[in-house]
């Protein structure tokens, strides 16, 4: 007998949701996993994201850290646009390798009624270490909250 | 008799450098001003930075809180594309108004051998509620230090 | 004719407050003055926040920025000791002077119903440069953000 | 054939050396363990690290913090009392439970010339949920650094 799950939307349904809402942005990211507590995004690297030298420019290394902690808090309160973050600190550790994807792995923290806690760790596809770590908060809208502690 | 300036670039030199260096980043931001400890750069919202609903996404202003800081640094130590951001962190404050620019206020707290460190407040032209808060380190490289102590 | 303080509590209201919460963390610290939108709080450095060498210990010098943040905060939604720091980030820039005070600057960025946000600069006494840079975030307790709305 | 472990101190002698140089800080701490890129390290929680209502301190939550990413930094770059925190990000999650011990769990994220980044979870023994996450750069100071590329 399986536990049920916590999640309130499955990768399929994220991304549907995610193209609708931000499709210029949502174009280049992916969802490879989720679970009740963490979460695998990727930035599909194009020449928009590189900086001269080649290196991924750290507002799309933002991006990657941002979008996988949406993806998560989403994952677990639904379609709700209006979580926001409210706070980011990120350390940028290495230069990426050219010519593959990074990959942000997010642990979800914490999942409290008015924010939600998160890490993020960014590798180059196929190289185990970290090209950046970010931790990120999200305030969740009222009613997100109370939906989810209702259900 | 006037003290001598500590900076090793003036707006219209960086402005310059930053054009060729990263010409596709630099076309959406400009120096409004810099001193030997402060740099104001705006970023000209157009929609490519923009999210649904109006608000400028949160890697564009990540994006002008890194570039205010990364103008202060060059500004002292001159034609370095190689100083990098190693850490950010930010609070994302309010929602920017909607048709106005955004002004990034950087403030340089220290300027040390290997390390700089800056705060950014960020805030929609013509209101002073700020919309973002910085801090930002930047990783000096090994050169640029010796010319600046040299210098 | 003058405009209404915005303050719920003035520095000796907060000072009572404080010694009566936190007796044995107060004792070493005052507050030097508070406004609507800052509050300079002030470490009297003793043996005890001391390291080796002389210097003024991290979490010495992390204690004053977050009580000068809690200072601000309580000083806008009065006695209130349930609000609780959900986030800091601190930059140590400088080795403190010896022999004098640390005075911890906080300026109010965001009180909002839920999230207040302060950043802190803090320096030894007698001396511009900063030896640490810090921003906290304080989560408020719904009860004291619903009376602040009505006052 | 095993590995070469990169260790210069095991927790044997990293805490010999942290009793002789922080010797009223490091009484309230142990290493419950080291390797090549982890440290775990336990406060044991007196009435001195308690605020009212029993739970930790805030200054104690990030003392602990900042000792583990201490231990796993000596741990790599031996007897160095002058490598110093230069940035912790810190979020407080959960209130800790009363009367057990915390541990802080580090990952040693990147080992730089300059600069080492480490990130730290804190749990109350017997409890996965974390009290605290925190990340930590510490600067590296340069014979250091030039010893543990000659070793």
């Amino acid at each position: 007998m399986s536990q049920a799950s916590k999640l309130a939307l499955n990768a399929d349904e994220l991304s549907a949701y995610l193209a609708e809402v931000f499709p210029s942005v949502w174009a280049d990211f992916e969802i490879d996993a989720i679970t009740d507590d963490s979460a695998t995004v990727r930035l599909r690297v194009e020449d928009a994201h590189l900086r001269p030298g080649g290196t991924v420019s750290g507002p799309s290394i933002f991006a990657l850290a941002d979008l996988a902690a949406y993806v998560m808090v989403l994952g677990r309160i639904g379609r709700q646009a209006l979580a926001v973050t409210t706070n980011c600190s990120i350390d940028f550790l290495r230069k990426p390798r050219s010519g593959v994807d990074l990959i942000g792995r997010c642990r979800l923290l914490k999942m409290g009624r008015a924010l939600a806690v998160c890490d993020v760790l960014i590798c180059s596809e196929g190289d185990d270490r970290p090209v950046a770590r970010a931790s990120l908060t999200y305030s969740i809208p009222p009613a997100a909250s109370a939906a989810a502690r209702a259900g």
